[in-house]
């Protein structure tokens, strides 16, 4: 059956739907309320495999999603995103966000804050699972190639990012739980505030 | 947000959302569009987590689909319903009929019929995967209490069924693929016509 517009009745349906549940995400993110928003997430990821209203406004819902999910599970090192990848889900925000970057009208300064927040919050994350390798390969990757990036970190921070290009085995020992248990990459610049500030702005 | 009638707004959306995907996989199953059913159930799936007007005819739909997954995975042995235990979808989907009987007003009739096809079609999968011991288990709790059950089978089926009750560990070796590869639960008396025919009565 078509509907009006010559899109099949279902497609049409299932981008009002999306739409639905779109909004119903970024209200739960926004509120700080994970299970629902991980709810929504699974509704729309069920759906994506439906016939879809493909336009530019749906591309950009769906890009922000792609986003959210990834900081969403960013402590979580077990998740992966990329199938042919081991990056952990705050680098693939990363990726993420270079792509909201080249295909949404967002401001460089915006874009900036928002990738400083992701990339320090992803070798935090690694700190504090104690994953120092991994940590330093990120650090080397996306901050140690532009050093101003590194002003906007405590004191704290910036010791055990420049240990994690130093030591990248964590050779502190037992002493890195005890300094890093207090950091945590959803009090510090990225969620709620960072992100939130983002959307308020780019999601609607 | 409140909707009219003391629901959630998110509830009532739900439902309607849940309603139409509901409809859409029962148009998939009955036009033998796998896929497509399997991705309406998905979503579904889903969207059970979330909150629900909980009628009469929602709970209907919730286990028709019920019933109808099972039917769906009946040949994949790998997959179960029943956490707590090791019953092959088939067998499930016995158990959800018993409780779409006593739910539902379907008359006993129907309902046998019914319940004779996904019975023998759980033996039939389990031989033809040569999974011989569980199929005289399905035989021995289904099948064997009520001979006359056995009428509607043809006699390579009885055959089978009645080897199985004396031989469960399939001690007809490597000819038991060839008696079985002609027989399959969806060229049977269950899948299509048999479980379509239950629907066009029961289903909307």
């Amino acid at each position: 059956m078509e509907a009006l517009g010559g899109l099949p009745e279902e497609a049409v349906v299932n981008s009002h739907v999306l739409q639905f549940y779109f909004h119903q995400a970024l209200a739960a993110y926004r509120a700080g309320r994970n299970r629902d928003f991980r709810q929504f997430r699974d509704v729309m990821q069920a759906l994506l495999v439906r016939p879809l209203e493909k336009d530019h406004i749906m591309a950009r819902r769906l890009r922000l999603m792609q986003f959210l999910s990834r900081v969403e599970e960013g402590e979580n090192l077990d998740c992966t995103f990329d199938k042919e990848s081991d990056l952990t889900p705050l680098e693939s925000a990363i990726g993420v966000l270079e792509l909201i970057h080249t295909e949404f009208a967002v401001t460089q300064e915006t874009m900036e804050t928002l990738r400083e927040m992701v990339k320090e919050a992803a070798v935090i994350v690694c700190i504090r699972n104690r994953e120092f390798e991994k940590a330093a390969e990120i650090v080397k990757r996306h901050i140690g190639k532009e050093p101003k990036s590194q002003v906007s970190l405590c004191w704290n921070e910036r010791q055990l990012l420049e240990h994690c290009l130093v030591c990248p085995m964590g050779c502190w020992g037992t002493e890195v739980p005890g300094v890093v248990s207090g950091m945590s990459y959803r009090v510090g610049s990225m969620t709620p505030e960072g992100v939130r500030g983002f959307l308020e702005k780019h999601a609607h």
